[in-house]
């Protein structure tokens, strides 16, 4: 089973600020896409598709964290290779290596869980237990 | 000398994923803001503005984080109470509390530093010692 | 009945890009935006708590352009003035006039239509017909 | 000469809104983005590391359009094929063909010019004839 998974990525013009370089939420957008490639290429469905059977609606973060290393700006092609590291009750700790090349860029750290919609209702999410199979492919 | 500044933010349609929740890289990018504002609120000049004397460009993060603790969706108002917590050598911690009404959404916090571009050019950024007259107003 | 409606925006240090400029996407993600608070200020219930009711979940862009007359950076105050110029069978048009103080930046209109979540499921949408109770609001 | 250069680009959970599809502003970050690609594509340098000799700091928008067929949604792989279809004296126009495998997502349109900044300094912006080069490659 893979335990590390690699996406790519192009930095644009757009994902720039006007210091020349990346505008720093935007490597917590690709650690977000990260996370969910990192899931797909374990053969695991989109949440959109699992959402009718068991209800897991995504893994919204519980905690996020990321350290800067080296700044990258338009063009860079960097890439993020993500695993989980720890797996605890109701939520599952993913890291980020962000390199270009072989430079460390930023490294990040994610705190999920696994979501289901409350049963009251509305945009309210609830916790769950990450599900079995899920689990099983990375251990 | 205002120690605490709090900048007021509505969460848009954009803003919100698949799963109705706003689409976590938006806090740090609404932190980012405030951080800007909390300068701008103590009458310090933006960025561009001092560019010609003292050659600051902003001011990169070494290091974010925030934990999540409450959803929110579009149409909230959010209001984010910033403040900075710390002062290193060469850089400083901003601590960011994010709430809609009375309820505690998100505690972020980024350490960051002072930038002048590099003298060698391109993109490349230095971190120097916080300016004198920036550090007096919140001391 | 109000037929106009201003928003307000902070264009932010992240909005802006390397040529020190607002991205110009970020125009259309205001004016998106615009177009919400616009039916909010008419007394429109959020497309989200219709759900429930009569299904419309969105107004969905059939076609959306601008033109740019001058740049706006970071720290700029700006205002979108909004409003619906045409209505047609299953679209309306509406007018984003985008100003800093008198000067015009961009002028906008977008070609929405009314979607419902597609009987057959999955993220597909279908146009219907102006519900009258909203139309009603803009004669 | 390539005249038409084709951009891949991979939807992400946080390019998408509430109604499970993309939010529209981000097919305008996609066109601006191919748009550079198109440029590298024809081996003509990122515009920063022009910038040192003819001044050129980007190809800002004067007006943008898309029109909109089909929706699309996370994990879908999208393609844009990207060419210049006119000259004009201080301007070009851009087309942008957004597919889905066969199926046509959007058709956007792009009128740029070249920007060079302006003398009188800041984050002012000025309108220049298309660089020779830069002209002669695609004709």
């Amino acid at each position: 089973m893979p335990t590390t998974h690699v996406t790519q990525f192009t930095v644009e013009f757009g994902d720039c600020d006007p210091a020349q370089i990346v505008f720093y939420p935007n490597f917590f957008r690709w650690m977000d896409a990260a996370s969910l490639h990192f899931f797909a290429a374990a053969g695991i469905a989109p949440w959109h598709r699992r959402d009718a059977s068991d209800g897991i609606v995504g893994t919204p973060l519980v905690d996020a964290q990321a350290s800067f290393s080296a700044t990258a700006t338009y063009g860079d092609r960097i890439e993020i290779e993500t695993s989980i590291v720890e797996w605890r009750n109701t939520s599952f700790v993913m890291r980020h290596l962000i390199r270009r090349g072989t430079t460390l860029l930023a490294e990040g750290r994610e705190v999920r869980i696994f979501a289901q919609r409350h049963p009251e209702g509305g945009q309210r999410l609830k916790a769950v237990r990450p599900p079995a199979d899920i689990r099983r492919r990375f251990e």
